[in-house]
């Protein structure tokens, strides 16, 4: 039995502005990654989006990003280890707040945009990750990208991890993202794109750009929250992976074997 | 026996920005509200107080704030209760972050400047922060001014709660401060403080502006941290309590009975 | 000859998030106060709006608000006369740098939200905002509401001042708005607000809600941006004014006589 | 008749944080880089700022900086030229509200901490940088260090520039300061650091680091304005030039020949 978890950012709407579909997707995905105030979020989305990922029983994850509200936490900062380490337990435990307000538990951690793109290849700011949600809960589970310097990180810190593909990217023969800036980095082909995730969790491959077969670890997908087109796509994923005998649920049913 | 809690504020640094003597004051108080970054405090600064605190054995406890850093927390903001509950929960919870890294626990919560005094008379306000500190931890101790709205909805949610006192605060009749528009709020003879405060920890009496004779509840006593004298009067009042009888201890033992 | 300006608010997206309907707006109106980054907007934003400013030919006018972007300025701040002056200067000073670098003039200021609602019954606040407008350019038109403190603090600084009407708002016999917690605050009906908005302009008087005509001045009239409606609500009023022989010209068109 | 400017950055307080000692350094030095409320400094400080220089009859300029407070504006950030350009924008309008208001002129722009030092290798963001000064008044002097790509983008854009040297630090033969990273980046010995000075000025030269006699321009000198030595040594820099027979004043009076 293949097991895969489906994960999607949520709770990025801030004060007088709404951003995302979170009610609508939460249909579709089995893990919810829910911004922190830094990058995005703010007190009052984060209480409203743990309370509805609750409510659909999907796994809660920390979402903790680059302090740089102007710049969606997309832009990169040149942060120390030691700064990394500090906003990530910050933003861990302010949304603890609220997952522990609400009688829920807190499933994982998955750092946000350049924090997430910083860490997959600088071991200093991986480890700071890494050490921050051990210290913070040794019980939370680290996504990163799959084959990244993140993952190595937290499973040399002892905690659990999850590695995350992307079903709308290409990849290159070292296993890392074909970049945006190259032409052929998006997959716009829905049935390419289940097909090469429903490969990567039931083979553990992918072909990449150079046309190598690679291994990869799939245990969570990413999927996108924005756009009328992300919704019906959370849709034909989600559907297409159980047609293909997978499970979709949450990684953390999963490595607890609570499936 | 009689005992009594010395708090003070700490933690207020920002960045490039030092405030305050916390290290020093340290030796001398038993409780330390921890700034969480609305009002002031930052990450790194968390962390670091965090630590300082707990090497100096002393009660670590949140101090949210309004979200007005340039202000200082300490303009009157028109928040409704519903916000109150979100950016106090998200805030212990930022600071719970930190203090579960570092592997203390959290004894108290207490509300920062005019969140604080807006609390103290507004009961939609006071219930409000009451919850939020109960859904986040039932065995977090709630400080707020003695006789205020504050304490009694802590009471109300079942929270254990601490009245705080003013060394250097003369009183109304009714157990109010005496506002700090009046000539007569400040007590300036430091004899004159340490006098009302052991008569308040040991009679749980004080006279007020109007020479009447009133009742109060005096857990533990707010200790400036800035300022030279801050420093000599945290020794001053801390020793002269010692000297008459009274033990300084954090609140926490206090009401765990761990004296 | 009867003269009007229709002003709206405009440039209150910020970062990854977008607000309003500005583009399509800018046809129906004659004036855009454009958010100068503190209850909304950012620099990229208030760049952009200039430029559809200047390319729509309407006054542009600085929108300052309460330092307040979580709540969208609308939470009342209790500042002293001395910071409204500060950061209205500040905000002022920011977007006249856009207009400069544009090759635009600035026609006006309109203070927002509670900004607005503060200093129009606020003397010290009024004060201090007129003297700000008038000490950055005493060319400058000051926005307030028709009968307001800041209509007289504008009068009394040397400032041309431009009395706001709001058409879909009700009115009380003092010539203050209806609070919105009484439930004939607003007007639904359009046809209405229309005939009020059009009888304030050419009889300068509006029936109040206790069936009392009063006088009120009307140079300016409040247009909403937000929502599918309001497009359709100021094309209609600014056809229906046109028709009923009113011309529709930005307030500094009207002022300076350039009709 | 040789000439020199010496700068000093203030206005660096924030809300209730105090930083600097600009009304002591203020005697030594003709220009002012005031932040404005990026890095640091907040509308409070910049109108305080503003008026102080212009009563102590220095040059005043803008010092925009990073969004980024926490930092302090001293983080690499990622930002585009089109940012570089609106935040420059923004912040040289901001303070312009204040020079405007108090009655006085700018006189120059400095980009600070991480915006300098990246304008000063990065053709793209220097000519943004060069563009917004331009456009917001094509009389204001770009400063920026000497030799960079920020002072070739300000020629090229038709602005008037300031070559800045720095009196504490060593330069390597291409002109570039030596990394902070390298253990002699610093010059400790004030007497070294005031004749290298005195050079760059008298003869436009100095010795690399590679004991290579370099060319460099020198209009004016970059002081650092926290700590007790650096009053001293802004005093001793001061004198000592004009007893090397160089009259220190402002740039913007040696441009305009009213020396």
């Amino acid at each position: 039995m293949r097991y895969v978890d489906l994960n999607c950012d949520m709770g990025e709407s801030f004060g007088a502005y709404s951003l995302g579909r979170d009610a609508e997707i939460l249909a579709y995905v089995t893990s919810a990654n829910i911004a922190c105030g830094f990058h995005a979020g703010d007190a009052g989305t984060m209480r409203k989006t743990v309370k509805l990922a609750l409510d659909n029983g999907v796994g809660i994850g920390a979402h903790p990003g680059l302090q740089d509200l102007i710049g969606f936490g997309r832009r990169k900062m040149d942060i120390s280890p030691k700064e990394a380490y500090e906003i990530a337990v910050y933003q861990i435990g302010a949304l603890w707040g609220f997952v522990r307000s609400e009688g829920g538990t807190m499933q994982h951690v998955k750092a946000h945009g350049e924090f997430y793109n910083m860490a997959a290849v600088n071991p200093g700011l991986a480890e700071a990750i890494a050490e921050a949600v051990y210290k913070v809960d040794p019980e939370l589970i680290l996504f990163g990208l799959a084959g990244s310097e993140l993952i190595k990180a937290g499973e040399k810190a002892g905690l659990r991890t999850a590695s995350e593909v992307f079903a709308d990217r290409t990849y290159q023969s070292d296993g890392s993202l074909t970049s945006r800036r190259q032409p052929d980095a998006m997959i716009t082909d829905d049935q390419v794109a289940v097909k090469q995730v429903i490969r990567m969790v039931n083979e553990g491959k992918i072909l990449s750009r150079q046309n190598i077969d690679i291994g990869i670890q799939a245990d969570t997908i990413c999927i996108h929250g924005d756009g009328a087109h992300a919704l019906e796509f959370a849709q034909n994923i989600n559907e297409s992976l159980k047609q293909a005998g997978i499970t979709v649920q949450s990684i953390g049913k999963t490595i607890s074997g609570k499936s």
